[in-house]
C-alpha cells in the first residue's frame, strides 16, 4: 500500500553529494550573510540514539522534569534500545542531516542570485540534540565573519517545544560565554501559510492522491498529522496549534476544499493529556464511519524523521490500518527535495532580508502562562528593529559611499 | 474603560423597525428563496430563561446526560436564577433576535440586487433554544411555497455543538413528520474565512485600537476570545478549533500582523477539561508579564450576546481586570448592524445559490469519534448533489421556455 521511490532517493543522494562539493568551494569565500537552519536533528547513528535523547530530556525549554539533570539520564538509558530499534527499521538512522544540508545547499544558490547585494550567502545547521549543534554553528559563523546572521528556524509553525527552545538556545550560547555578537541577528520565527510553502504541500498531497485507485480519488479523506503537545502546553498559550491549523486552511484552499480533511495529532507520549484527536483513533473512528479510503499528510515537519518513516508508514499505515476497516491509505512524501519548498525557504529568507523587522511582531509576545526566564532573554536578544534599522541604515550609507 | 454606544443603538433600533415593517410588506409576495438563518437565540425576556436553559440541556447533539429528560429539568431549574441575574444586568434579555433580524432585513435586500434570478428572496429566523424555534420556521417556509430552502448557519465556523445540532434538527424535524420537503434544501454550513467577514472583523478591532491612548496603540495585544469546548468534544475531531484558528489567521493578515496576539477561549463550565488557554488566565498572565494594553475580540459569534456583553464586558473587562496588572482592556464591537458584515453574508449567499453544492465538502464528514446516528441522517438530508443539479436544470429549462 505504502511506496518508496528508491530511484528518486539515489537521484537525491547524487545531488547531495554535490552539494557538499559545492559547499565545501564556498567556505574559502567569506560569507556575507549566515542562515542558521534550526531544527531539532535527529541521530545520524544508531550510536547517536542515547546522547540524542539525553539532550532532549535534559531540554528545559521542551520540558522541566523533577531533578531533571538526574531524570533525564535515566529516561534517556531507558528509553535508548527501543528507539534503537526504531532507527533501525527507517535504515539505521535519521535523515535530517541529509536533507536540511540539500536544502540549505539549494537555498544558497537562489539567494545568491534574487539577493545579489546580501552575497555570498552561506547556510549552517543547527541541531537542537545532534551534531551539528547550535552552539558549534554560532561558533562557526562568528569565525567566518558573517554580517548579519539569520535564525531561520525550519519549523514553519512556532511552538515554545521548538522553536521557542533553539531561539533561547541561541541567546542563552551569548550569555553563557557573556560576549556579544559581532554580527547582526534576526530570527525568521515562523511562516506557517508562506503561499509557496502551501503550494509544495499541495503539491504533494495532489500527488499522493493520483496514487489512489481511480475509483477512490474522490472519496479520500485528508489527514493532516501534526506532532501533538501536552495540554498543559496548549493551555499555557503555546500558538502551535492555531499556527498549524491555518497552514492547514492555507492548504486545503490551495486544494479548492477538494477533499474532506481533518487536523489530527500524533507522537502522543506518557500518560498526561495531549491534545487531541490522535492521528490512529481518528484513523480508526473514520473507517468504522465508512471513510475507508485515506491519506496522512505531515505538516508540521518539512524533512522526513522518525515520526513520518516510523510511526506514520510502518506503525500507522502499515500494522494499525490493517487492524482496521481502512481499505486504502497512504502517506503524502514529506518536503525533502521539492524544488518548490527549496524555492520557498529562499523566498522567506529573501522577504526578511528585506523587511525591517527583527523577528514576526508575534514573537514579542510570550505565553499568556509563561515562566520561562529564559524567553524573556530571548526576545531581548531577538527583538531588536532598531538595530536592523541601524544595520540596513550603515550598509545604505556604505553602498552611498562605494 | 469600556464604551456603550447608546445613541448608535437607538438608530440601530429604528432601522430595526423599518426592517420589520419591509419585511411584513414582503410577506404577502411568494419568496423563490427561503433562507433560514440558523443560532442558538438567547432569551428576549427573563420569564423566557428557564425554557431556553432547558431546550439547551435537552440538546442531545450538544451533550450527553444521564437521564436526560429529567437532568435536564433539574439543571435549567437551578441554573436559572443566576442566568436572569445575568441577563437582568445586560438589560433585561439577549439582543440576539434584534440583530439577526436586522442582518436578515440588510441580507435580503441585497440579494435581491444581486440575484434576481433567485428572487424574492425571504429570511426565516431558525434559532434552537428559544423562539423562533427552528421547526417553526421550517413550517412557515413550506407554507410560504420556497422553491429553494437554504440552512445559513450563522456561525462562522462549524462545531457538531452548533451548526452540528441545527442541521440536525432540521433533518428530524422532517423525519419525525415522516415527510419529505418540497422545497431544495441546501446548507451553508460553514464560512470562516470568507473575506468579507474577515474584513468586517478587521474593520472593528482597527476601531477599536484607535480608541486606546494614542501611546499605547502599538502595543495593543489582541486577544481573540471564542467560546471553548470540552476536550471530549475536541478530541473526538470537531472542526471548530482549527476553523476558528483559520479566521484569526485571516484577520491578523488583514490586519498586516500590525500587532502580537492570541486566540483565546472563554466560557468553560463544569469541572471536566475544556480547550484553553482560558481568557482571562491568559489576560492576566500576560499582564503578568508586561503586556497591559489588552482588546478582546469576539471572533465566534456575530452578534452580541451573553457571552459578550456580560462574560467579556462585565466580568473580564471590567471586574476581572481590575484585579489584575491591566491598564487599558478593550473589546472590540460585535458585527451586530456591521454593513461590511451584511454584506459578507448576502456574498456567502449568492456564492452559494451560484455553485452546485448541497453543502461543503467538509460537512460529509463527520468527526472521527462520531457515534451519534442524527449526524448521519443530517448528512444523508443535506448532502445530494445530484438533486441540486437537477433543480438547477429544471429551472434553466424552464428559463429556456419562458
Amino acid at each position: 500500500m505504502l511506496t518508496r521511490n528508491l530511484f528518486k532517493s539515489s537521484a537525491i543522494l547524487n545531488n547531495f553529494r554535490c552539494g557538499i562539493a559545492s559547499r565545501q568551494l564556498s567556505e574559502s569565500v567569506r560569507p556575507k550573510t549566515g542562515i542558521l537552519m534550526l531544527n531539532m536533528g535527529g541521530p545520524e547513528k544508531l550510536d547517536d540514539v542515547h546522547d540524542f535523547l539525553l539532550r532532549l530530556f535534559s531540554d528545559r525549554d521542551l520540558m522541566r522534569l523533577p531533578a531533571q539533570s538526574q531524570t533525564s539520564k535515566f529516561i534517556a538509558r531507558r528509553r535508548t534500545p527501543r528507539i534503537k530499534e526504531q532507527y533501525a527499521e527507517i535504515g539505521g538512522g535519521s535523515p535530517i542531516h541529509k536533507w536540511t544540508s540539500l536544502q540549505g545547499e539549494g537555498m544558497v544558490e537562489l539567494l545568491d542570485k534574487l539577493s545579489p547585494e546580501t552575497a555570498p550567502h552561506k547556510f549552517y545547521i543547527g541541531f537542537r540534540y545532534v551534531n551539528p549543534l547550535t552552539e558549534d554553528a554560532i561558533d562557526q559563523m562568528e569565525k567566518d565573519g558573517c554580517q548579519r546572521a539569520i535564525a531561520f528556524s525550519q519549523y514553519p509553525q512556532y511552538s515554545c517545544s521548538t522553536t521557542g527552545s533553539s531561539l533561547n538556545a541561541i541567546s542563552r550560547h551569548y550569555k553563557k560565554r557573556n560576549d556579544v555578537s559581532k554580527m547582526l541577528w534576526t530570527a525568521i520565527d515562523r511562516w506557517p501559510t508562506h503561499p509557496t510553502f502551501v503550494k509544495a504541500v499541495a503539491e504533494n498531497v495532489k500527488q499522493e492522491i493520483e496514487k489512489f485507485p481511480k475509483s477512490v480519488q474522490k472519496d479520500v479523506v485528508i489527514l493532516f498529522s501534526a506532532h501533538s503537545l501536552p495540554m498543559k502546553v496548549v493551555d499555557r498559550g503555546d500558538p502551535y496549534p492555531a499556527e498549524v491549523a491555518a497552514t492547514v486552511w492555507k492548504v486545503m484552499e490551495a486544494l479548492n476544499f477538494s477533499h474532506s480533511y481533518r487536523l489530527v495529532w500524533q507522537s502522543k507520549v506518557g500518560p498526561l493529556p495531549w491534545l487531541g484527536p490522535a492521528t490512529d483513533q481518528a484513523m480508526k473512528g473514520l473507517a468504522a464511519n465508512g471513510f475507508v479510503n485515506q491519506l496522512l499528510v505531515p505538516i508540521a515537519f518539512t524533512s522526513d524523521h522518525i515520526e513520518t518513516l516510523f510511526e506514520l508508514d510502518l506503525e500507522y499505515a502499515k500494522e494499525f490500518a490493517s487492524k482496521t476497516k481502512i481499505e486504502n491509505i497512504r502517506r503524502a512524501a514529506s518536503l525533502n527535495d521539492s524544488p518548490t519548498f527549496i524555492k520557498a525557504i529562499s523566498e522567506i529568507v529573501v522577504e526578511h532580508l528585506n523587511s525591517e523587522d527583527s523577528c514576526s511582531t508575534q514573537y514579542h509576545l510570550r505565553c499568556p502562562q509563561c515562566t520561562n526566564a529564559s524567553c524573556t532573554e530571548a526576545r531581548r536578544f531577538f527583538c531588536q528593529n532598531d538595530r536592523v534599522l541601524k544595520f540596513l541604515k550603515e550598509r545604505q550609507d556604505i553602498g552611498r559611499q562605494g
